[in-house]
């Protein structure tokens, strides 16, 4: 396996694969090649071949791929046969909705705690997961073998909470706090602001154009490519 | 303004310009240079320059960006100066969280319905949203004026809510559940598929280099390029 460097947005479509192989394989199927992956989840087969050939020779001419062996594969290189750790800063509504998100389950994540700041909150559980306090993190974080920190705290906080979890050694963090952050040292920041797909959904609904569209689109999400 | 179609990145980075020039302006900034913004919220000043050059000449040479003007320009372009209402369906923990998510109010979406299925939830309210029958959806949107809608239902419902929204005729979409899924015709749909990224996240735990990276870097987020 080559271990250049690959884009964000090659994993990302690695991950839409990844289901599109779960859904294969839970209907039976054994083979399928590029052309039948991307016509059956509208993508682009050409895009399929070269996003997989960054990882190697997968394909079997005549045949396509082994669909078992291409999600054994594609799961090593996006890493889910290691378990994660996660704590989410922030036992709010969006914090505890996060906790049980069905997402969760099916990658190779666990929630494993949560931390407030708010006394009446510190102690309680929301399920199975305790809520520590935030003074703690880096003691809870190192003894629960955390290693991903999710930020579910409103936005003056964010900043803080992600030097904290850096600081305590934390390489990949997840925010939801609608402000930019920054990061020093090779930490992995992803980013999930609602505001700006909102905007964009505002900008749509701005256009004069898109009430008489013409012609139908049949796009699978996250695949349309820039305009 | 040209009316040329823009991508999403695009409308994105508008979004996140907006936002520094409201921190800018709420400091009591009067002027700003692309380089002065770039600078100061760690964007890339030529990039700058590119995106609102597409809308218009904003820049005043000696000057830079008049801010509240550039505000108001953007503002207008995003169409953030119309209001738009919202409906949740799906009123579990992520739909609720949703509802009085701190970002619909710092933008131009209002929440006004929620919709689920479950009679015990019909009729009842989460704050002052009152959830409505996901088969009176047709009815009660046209009524409450409603053109967008935020699926936050588990995943194998999430095509079929999406068609009954679209042919109650909403054209904007946000979609939570982790499962692709095809619109026809003219219909914005955003996905925020958080298990895409956590895979991401996965990715870049996996990846050996990531323990003894050297170098600070300082990346706003949504910023960094594809590498």
């Amino acid at each position: 396996m080559k271990v250049e460097k690959i884009s964000e947005l090659t994993t990302n479509r690695m991950s839409v694969y990844l289901r599109c192989l779960n859904e294969l394989i839970a209907e039976g199927a054994k083979t399928v090649s590029s052309d039948g992956l991307a016509k059956r989840f509208h993508l682009n087969s050409a895009q399929i071949r070269k996003d997989l050939a960054y990882f190697g020779e997968f394909g079997v001419r005549g045949v396509g791929y082994y669909v078992d062996d291409l999600r054994e594969h594609l799961t090593k290189i996006l890493g889910l046969n290691k378990q994660h750790r996660v704590a989410i800063i922030g036992a709010g509504r969006l914090g505890t909705a996060l906790t049980d998100y069905y997402g969760f389950s099916k990658t190779n994540f666990t929630v494993a705690a949560l931390f407030d700041a708010d006394e009446e909150k510190i102690g309680k559980k929301v399920g199975k997961v305790k809520i520590f306090d935030i003074k703690d993190f880096a003691e809870v974080a190192k003894n629960d073998k955390i290693d991903v920190a999710v930020i579910a705290v409103p936005a003056q906080f964010a900043q803080s909470v992600l030097e904290q979890v850096t600081k305590a050694g934390i390489k990949a963090v997840m925010n939801f706090a609608p402000t930019p952050l920054r990061i020093e040292g090779d930490v992995k920041l992803k980013t999930i602001d609602l505001t700006i797909s909102l905007e964009s959904l505002s900008y749509f609904l701005a256009q004069p154009n898109n009430l008489n569209g013409k012609g139908a689109k049949a796009v699978l999400n996250g695949q349309r490519k820039e305009e």
